[in-house]
């Protein structure tokens, strides 16, 4: 419950605003404590969070933080994007819909900014294990390095190549596609997937989803299921309850599917 | 990968509607085979699933089905209820933003017909644990018959009595409510939980919810935010993609707060 | 403000359940009164309904029903339905967006059961006029039906024809289509609108939105736009407020387009 | 059909950006043509508008504009605003549902920038009326401006004044309400309407509604009913077909009922 070198916190401020950080030793004690430099805080005295327990407000630079243990949606929230994200509303979705649990292998393809990546990694455990498939080696390194900062590495194997042109798994229990063209990948997928296990596609596009539909009907996947989830805030003010003014219009489609035999 | 006695299955006819039930051995040999009594199905002949591999398809009776491992959504939509439950929209956003990983200690009230207990026990897995507060006897036991059913029993643990009269759990990593006045359980709740643990209530009136915020607020929880989910269906049809003629038009609102020490 | 013979009024019961009669003289007064048989309410003594105040309250048969002048919306709820109609949440959006006002003449096709038509014709009012082409015989005989007995075929021309093989009328102020191929019959539509004018084509499916937006841009339409409404019911009730459990997913999506020279 | 002095015109712009503008005479014919400057356009040469057919194109200083006849929406987007206005989305619901037609005199407070007048003076015609009581004069002021740019404000009586205090006018066909109090507006509002006629009210908060709703019911009224209007738009491109990512996520709430004697 206490602070220490080598940590990963979240810092929130007043306005709710989230700064991802690792709690590192600091130089030697000078006039301003063991001055240590946050990338989005500044330089703080490092012995104003050390030491300190989990959920204590501390004073850096001239601003109050909350230093709090990280969430998984704090580390999608605060990593760094090369590209569209699937949000949380999405990713919880399709862990549910898919039934990825702890000690699950879930192959996914592709990994983007690694934003369902690390949700994926956060549901199956320490004794779970995700496998990515990427093509593009610089989406492949930023994603190795949101997953690495997020504490999430070691249970994410990130593999170099398209996953429409072979997976060498087999018996995986659950499979996630964010790629542009999921038709050409789900006979590949079929045969990296236990009997009953499920496959689930994002699409921005309704296109996407026909020719995905289509190619899965003639797969023999059964239960095949798109769904569309729209999340509104709800904001309790001084001035009345009312839906927030602002809503996120459109992310993606996800489709569901069952492997038979 | 082989369907063998005592598993649970779920068998689906090929207009989707999904039946659970337990492999039993069933009598000796007769001239229709073994036969077994299942409920939903009519008299089988067990010897048509047993030895068979899963996601294969069998004619029990008049019909066919496929013989299908039980995913958590197959659960919850094939338990018994007594009650409104909370759906997989929802429970699926809890576990996501309540930050519900293997492992953890979930505190919940009240247990309804378990579904939503049914997920959490799905997500912290066999080293996790769900304790769950109900005062209504009749529920209590609906619940764990259906949890039961799922295999999930042993990682719940029910106690009949009132959240809001007191609470002996302490150090918890999340709470969850769906209780009629959350309010009244709010400062219970914080002394239970882990600081940064979250808090997550579910209600269906706007008036919960303007209740519940305003609680928050003087408990001095953090990042309280209230979300409403909204799932729609995409039907790709022979005459072209749409939504859904049918939709849900409200199930609750959930509102996520996190302790501060 | 009174009613009186030839009068069309709703008749509103505790339920809310709205009927359409028209009030005839009925028979010399016998014992009952002036004994009228009105289908869906009964035999009633027309003696309670003549002479008394629009908005005040009967005792017909065994119920009591509020007599009310028909609003635009009545007169669509309680039609006679021979097709799936576009509902005022859809029709409203049409006339706005479309720019359909008193004294316009509208084009439209088809009539379906006549929904479209009546909200059209109460637009424009008595100095405007709409022109349907409907080709399905069937159809047009109950719209016909259904605008007579609203009291506003008047101001209604419907044609039995095909819109796509060729539309006489010209200078249109604005046209409004609800046929399965609407993309068929743009070309012949343009020809008949005023520049600057607009069509509105109302589509179930996603990809009869898309072939009709791209007919659109090659024939040189402007300002093209497709939108589909949502409408939540909010519920006060003593049990606090929330949106209706029930909600119509999707009617139809409304693609708006206008002429240029 | 031929661009006229004194014409109230709407330029379009290749990116769909849209101006009103009144087409004056301009001086005498310089170098330039008759130079006219025009806000938000610059200096043209009216020359190039003047005598033009509507729904051509012209070249006016760097840009080609369509010149086109203002529809309602045009007005309304084009309009100066000094508070949110009702939007169309809703406007025309209010109309469709409060039964409001050519001919109808309605009653509206308050004006704010004046688009539901607008949308309120479209639809009754010329024939009709709208009285809107609004008792702060800077917007009275900025919305007689709006609706004398618009062509609308014969249709339009503005009494400095408020409605809760008093309402002289009787008979009314239908009001619209857009105060931060409707409650207590609903008995004076009330006397000023026919039997039958409908009263709509525009508010923001759930809280709003709530107090509208118990005053509506123990003022008689009948058919309360309270919707919210949700509007996506479908973006067809050519990357495929989704709803756009953008979305107003709420505007306000809509209560309709009706007078009964």
């Amino acid at each position: 419950m206490i602070i220490k070198e080598g940590d990963t916190i979240v810092l929130i401020d007043e306005s709710g605003k989230k700064t991802l950080v690792r709690i590192d030793a600091g130089g030697a004690p000078g006039k301003e404590g063991r001055a240590v430099k946050m990338a989005g805080i500044g330089v703080v005295d490092i012995s104003r969070i050390i030491g300190k327990p989990y959920g204590s407000k501390a004073r850096l630079g001239s601003k109050e933080y909350y230093l709090m243990r990280p969430s998984i949606t704090d580390k999608i929230e605060t990593m760094k994007r090369g590209a569209q994200i699937i949000l949380p509303k999405d990713s919880s979705a399709i862990i549910m819909h898919a039934d990825i649990k702890p000690g699950d292998s879930v192959l996914e393809s592709g990994i983007g900014s690694g934003a369902m990546t690390a949700a994926l990694a956060n549901a199956v455990g320490p004794s779970g294990k995700v496998v990515v498939y990427e093509n593009r080696e610089e989406f492949a390194k930023l994603a190795a390095d949101n997953l690495g900062a997020m504490g999430l590495l070691s249970r994410v194997e990130i593999k170099i190549g398209d996953v429409t042109a072979g997976i060498s798994e087999k018996g995986m229990d659950a499979a996630v596609l964010d790629i542009p063209n999921p038709w050409d990948a789900i006979g590949r997928v079929k045969e990296c997937l236990k009997p009953c296990a499920s496959l689930a596609s994002y699409s921005p596009t309704v296109n996407q989803v026909e020719r995905t539909v289509k190619e899965l009907e003639k797969t023999c996947f059964i239960q095949i299921r798109t769904i569309e989830l729209l999340e509104r805030e709800i904001v309790v003010g001084e001035r009345g309850t009312r839906p927030s003014f602002d809503m996120l219009g459109h992310t993606g489609y996800i489709t569901f599917a069952r492997k038979v035999a």
